[in-house]
């Protein structure tokens, strides 16, 4: 359950927190993404030890491998993983569409849905052709390991999200993409919102089944980049009794239109209830979600641009340094001198390049462990901003610090 | 320096220590590979929690990335990596030897050496050619990264171990390989005795230099399968004034040899010395070691079949399971019930499994971190056992849990 501690002045920021069976998240709160039960590189105990609260696993994923029933017989995603804190898991409607068809194709996150379409032998199209098939029951899609078939309905992802046991499941949806026009668009919302009741019908008929009996289950809000889409979308899913909402979907061509699909559809959702915004996670992104409502996030990002080098840095431009570049070849400094991180406590910035640009696996870890414990110290201050009243002195500092500097004294 | 502790009835064993600037290492022990300082996947913290007592890193890989001069900057290997510990830095002659010829013709260990060739333009022969050329000063070769000339000599590679700053340096040797006959193996093991002379001034000349002033210095005995080349190397290397000696070279084709000569060299080596095994690590291998006189050994296999999905168990048959193999899919226990390394206290064959199939980047920390420690607990066991006087109780106690089971109970 969900409980707002305070309301920020001068925006719709919140200070609150989601209590789960694994324990409560404090709110806002950033999710770490373990797509396969794992956060890339990093084991669970050094997590905690950083104070990650809450993980994002990834039902579509976790059911092709190892599949849902082994996690439930190992006692859901907590006694499968080690990592005994709250969890999520994403239903996988984005996959389902983005691998299915968009990998097939390059065309990222756009899903070519052909309704009806029937699949050649071998489950390709000779050209073009999408893995994908979608009707009102649900959607049939091919494995992108091996090619076997699959269904996901709205019934099947909870059945699965039951078996994995996360402390939030997220109901199927189906993930338009922003060259979808408003007429698709519209279809897609009318059926994920006939998706989102009977995802919710099968979680009351399923209720206490699975190693996770205290589950609760979010619904997702589409709509595109379209004004009255969200708007209706917002009204609609928000009525349902769910626990919490996401925003999903396209979130338009860029962070404006971002931000005011968040300004549309926010104040329509329940106000007790969490608000969680799916895939979002940069750090001016951070600032403008909070302060329009958003209660949590998850993003790759963070994790991904680790690995390939990339750490976050409090007073650099932009926030970040690569560790690719020569000019840390023989720097003795940590990563960044203000955090605390184990990564930082050990190491400098000339070992981290030196395991970087060598290929060596420890490098991914200790990245990501920094990375990570940067947005948990970003998230600890901007609750503390909220409560205190000073969110706007901290969006301002942190805007500061990140900053082209005068020349000279640019990137340190 | 070494101190011989205690020395075990019925065999060479001896319960030893070796005190060097950054600690003591009990003996006998097994030194992990950190070829690039890093062992692969695995943070320096948890070394240091699961009783790694000494590491080995490699300064052909640490010439070619990042250099002496960076590593010196950052401190020497200890301030560089973070690991505080004692730690041995391999001369990287098996690797100019090894990757210089072997790697581009698929010789692995056996070396192509032509004195006195010249090479191509590029460095490379038409055919078969070598990218590897030696004289009496030392060895000329081309970088496996870029292509770019190097020499090492004997002096070269002292002054460059005096800036990673190692606690024990090894010597350049040549090292030959099974397929060298005896007339070129006798060659070149003269030629590794006068190469070691030089180190040894060398070193002395260099006495104070770089990061780790107190830094040891151990020979390397050579002559490969030969029982009288071996006996004259350990004489010879053993009558000069080096900290400790190391095994090197070919071990000949068994592991039979590999005990002769054994029993040819160390007890022709200085009593009161350390004595260090290169690249030796199997479990009956550490037994059989151990008894003859070896103090400490170091070997890439334990950390590398981890990474390949094969973990240690004590009592299965040759200790050891491929967590790839299906059976482990709902497997809830840990890797091994009886071991306490943060792995197995955390995780079951299943997630680990899991993780390895699916090629998850936190394996391989968790995996290797496990094979450690498993050895770890060994050597501090077979150190008890050298203590109390049941060696042979202890070797024949390892033995039985691994041999085959009666039908039906193999492999649990």
């Amino acid at each position: 359950m969900f409980h707002v501690l305070r309301t920020a002045k001068g925006s719709s920021a919140r200070l609150g927190r989601l209590d789960t069976p694994h324990g409560a998240v404090e709110t806002p709160a950033f999710v770490a993404v373990a797509t396969r039960a794992s956060v890339k590189g990093v084991e669970s105990g050094v997590l905690c030890e950083i104070g990650v609260q809450m993980l994002i696993a990834n039902a579509y994923h976790l059911h092709l491998r190892p599949g849902g029933e082994t996690v439930a017989a190992l006692g859901g995603l907590a006694g499968f993983s080690g990592w005994t804190g709250p969890t999520m898991t994403d239903s996988g409607g984005f996959q389902v569409f983005s691998l299915g068809a968009g990998m097939e194709h390059g065309v990222g996150k756009v899903a070519s849905i052909f309704p009806g379409e029937r699949l050649a032998p071998g489950g390709r199209r000779a050209q073009g052709g999408s893995l994908v098939r979608l009707s009102e029951e649900g959607v049939v899609f091919r494995s992108v390991l091996d090619g076997s078939p699959h269904v996901f309905t709205p019934e099947s992802v909870i059945r699965l999200e039951r078996q994995l046991g996360a402390d939030v499941a997220l109901v199927l949806d189906e993930c338009t993409s922003p060259l979808h026009d408003r007429t698709y668009t519209r279809q897609a919302m009318e059926r994920t919102h006939r998706w989102a009741e009977r995802a919710l019908t099968a979680f009351e008929r399923t209720r206490g089944e699975g190693p996770n009996p205290g589950q609760l289950l979010f619904g997702i809000v589409q709509g595109g980049a379209f004004e009255d889409l969200r708007q209706e979308s917002a009204r609609t899913i928000g009525r349902m009794p769910f626990d919490g909402f996401a925003v999903g979907g396209s979130l338009g061509r860029s962070k404006e239109e971002m931000l005011r699909v968040l300004e549309w559809t926010l104040p329509l959702l329940p106000e007790g209830k969490a608000r969680h915004l799916l895939g979002i996670g940069e750090i001016p992104d951070l600032f403008s979600a909070v302060r329009r409502g958003v209660d949590t996030f998850d993003c790759a990002a963070p994790t991904r641009v680790a690995r390939n080098g990339t750490v976050f840095v409090r007073d650099v431009p932009g926030h970040r340094i690569s560790l690719r570049n020569a000019r840390f070849h023989n720097d003795p400094l940590p990563i960044d001198s203000s955090c605390d991180c184990p990564t930082c406590r050990s190491h400098s910035r000339a070992y981290l390049r030196h395991l970087c640009v060598t290929g060596e696996l420890s490098y991914y870890r200790l990245a990501t462990v920094h990375n990570l414990r940067f947005l948990v110290v970003l998230l600890q201050e901007i609750r503390e901003a909220i409560g205190a009243g000073g969110l706007d002195d901290l969006e301002r500092a942190w805007c500061e610090l990140g900053q082209e500097k005068e020349k000279g004294d640019a990137g340190r």
